[in-house]
């Protein structure tokens, strides 16, 4: 872990960051032994509802407030050719989660979580809108391929607006936060930082993003081993790994990750790329790690790999590959019912069960 | 496919049962292609949204109403000492459902889904009450070591109550249906039936059910090996199969599974006894398959063999082994979120987003 040069806001998040309650965790196990079901019987339903107790400190944990924060950003390395959708598609992509059409935002509505949108870094304009929070770094980072996507202090600025964030939906009584992306060519940023954080083969960890044909595929193989080779001696920082690989919407994201970790508060991780800024918050600060849920594993191949190296088993396999938070939101319903489980199914002996002959 | 002796009603099922709309899902297939996100990248979402369009052949799919119809009886072969909770849990466990505290309600009331308990063989008797349906055929089943779990009449009767609720479900307005079950000692029941379809080792269809110990479990691999080899001449025709190895829930599963499929409805199977329910469906009218969703897999070792032999693909994996409809439940939120993205996601038109560059 290094904390060379971090302003005092955020070397405060990172070390504000405690494993959660082990005694909580002891106590939500006994609590569902006591459930009218065999011991065990529920599964991970059982794990997520022991950890969200242990998260929460509390006897009765709690989910009702959820809300996704979809993260948006533009990527310099674009301009290499590596994506399938011309860049424009950010800045409309944006408009549509404004609109309420994009599938996060169906997916937000039938499991009653709210959708904020970030604008960190997307290459063109808003206007002021409902549910959009303006903290624009810069349009768009540089070519990666070249030089560092970014600055140093817009690499803090992007962090903090993550953390600043977390700290912000805590305080208005949020319960658990997904954190989810928009930025065209942003699986080749998680590739790079995949590659450089797990040491995988470029070509084993590079998919084909929204949907590039094999020979460009290829092509953004080449990008991320170049980039990765090119930035080799920054890349034992976790933070100057994310200011030369990252994407800003990647690193509001890691700031979401550990202001969530420091506040005690559950973060669902969705797809590639929310789980590569999850990855280096873990770097940085290895106990943020007990306060993640993988949402899901989408089909890039990077994220199986990234999740097994972080130690995360996902709550869902539906062969997704979005983003945006949509597999993360989807995976509310999975946590949500492990909570509501854990406050609502009668005891052995409330219900007159008889226990398991011994 | 036999219908030896088959009552009218039930022959009438049986030959209802059609494929679903092929013209329908390649609607479907066209309109998910206009929605705002790469294509197919919604995964399984899109898989499950063009089978609710074709089954249901509208361009509006629904699942407003949902219901989980949770079948429960006994099982003769307890006395051969294969289950780890005694017999009288099977009614302790309906009044459980009744008043609520069950996981199945816990979950159901989370997806805003009703539950409907019915007795086709429970080893006790029950007071009229709200939510319970009283179609008992016999107070458990026979021992199927030593002679056919039912008689033919008897398997009719508890086929036909399944078939009966499908109709009045679908009369009701239900969208979509779930089955559970509950009855010790029946996944030594699921085991046999598992063992004489797929024709794999009972050493490895069969498991801990809900926790018998290791020598236990040899002994139950015992009484699976012996029943599938005592009634083995009977096994080629799946009513007969269903008559020595089956119970009462099991069989009246089989007949809503069929209902469901006479009539266009989804129906979500849940774990390794109801998926042996809807094995038996389908051996009895292929084409039922069309209709059935796998909400999950359990831990059950047998039922992921039954589903590889069924060709269907489990929504969830979340190592449960309960029972009662809840993975099917816990699956309903998915099935929910890809009706809802289809109905209500912008197209690359009305939200003004550039499509991909050709």
């Amino acid at each position: 872990m290094t904390t060379v040069n971090l302003p005092s806001e955020l070397a405060q998040a990172v070390s504000a960051i405690q494993p959660c309650s082990k005694r909580w965790h002891n106590i939500a196990l006994g609590h569902l032994d006591q459930l009218t079901k065999p011991q065990g019987s529920l599964g991970r339903l059982e794990e997520i509802a022991a950890r969200m107790v242990a998260i929460q400190e509390s006897s009765r944990p709690s989910c009702d407030r959820k809300a996704v924060y979809v993260f948006a950003g533009d990527h310099g390395v674009v301009a290499e050719g590596v994506s399938a959708y011309p860049q424009e598609v950010t800045v409309q992509m944006v408009l549509n989660f404004l609109n309420g059409g994009a599938a996060v935002n169906v997916l937000a509505r039938a499991v009653g979580a709210s959708v904020v949108v970030v604008d960190v870094g997307v290459a063109g304009d808003f206007a002021p809108a409902p549910g959009l929070v303006q903290a624009k770094v810069r349009k768009g980072t540089r070519n990666f391929l070249h030089e560092p996507a970014m600055s140093r202090d817009e690499l803090h600025a992007a962090i903090h607006t993550g953390v600043r964030l977390a700290h912000q939906a805590v305080e208005e009584g949020t319960k658990i936060l997904a954190i989810g992306e928009m930025g065209i060519g942003n699986t080749t940023s998680a590739s790079a930082i995949c590659t450089a954080i797990t040491q995988a083969d470029p070509e084993k960890v590079t998919g084909t993003g929204t949907g590039v044909a094999n020979d460009a595929r290829r092509h953004k193989v080449d990008v991320v081993r170049r980039a990765v080779a090119l930035h080799a001696r920054e890349l034992a920082d976790p933070f100057a790994l994310l200011g030369c690989l990252g994407g800003y919407e990647i690193a509001a994201m890691t700031g979401m990750v550990l202001g969530a970790a420091a506040r005690r508060i559950a973060v669902v991780i969705d797809g590639f790329i929310s789980t590569s800024a999850a990855a280096v918050a873990q770097l940085m600060a290895p106990d943020c790690r007990d306060y993640m849920l993988a949402g899901h594993v989408s089909q890039e191949p990077g994220h199986r790999i990234l999740l097994d190296h972080m130690g995360l088993d996902p709550l869902l396999d539906l062969n997704m590959r979005l983003g945006e938070g949509s597999g993360a939101v989807l995976a509310f319903s999975i946590v949500e019912a492990a909570v509501r489980v854990y406050n609502e199914m009668a005891t052995f002996a409330s219900a007159g069960v008889s226990t398991k002959a011994q």
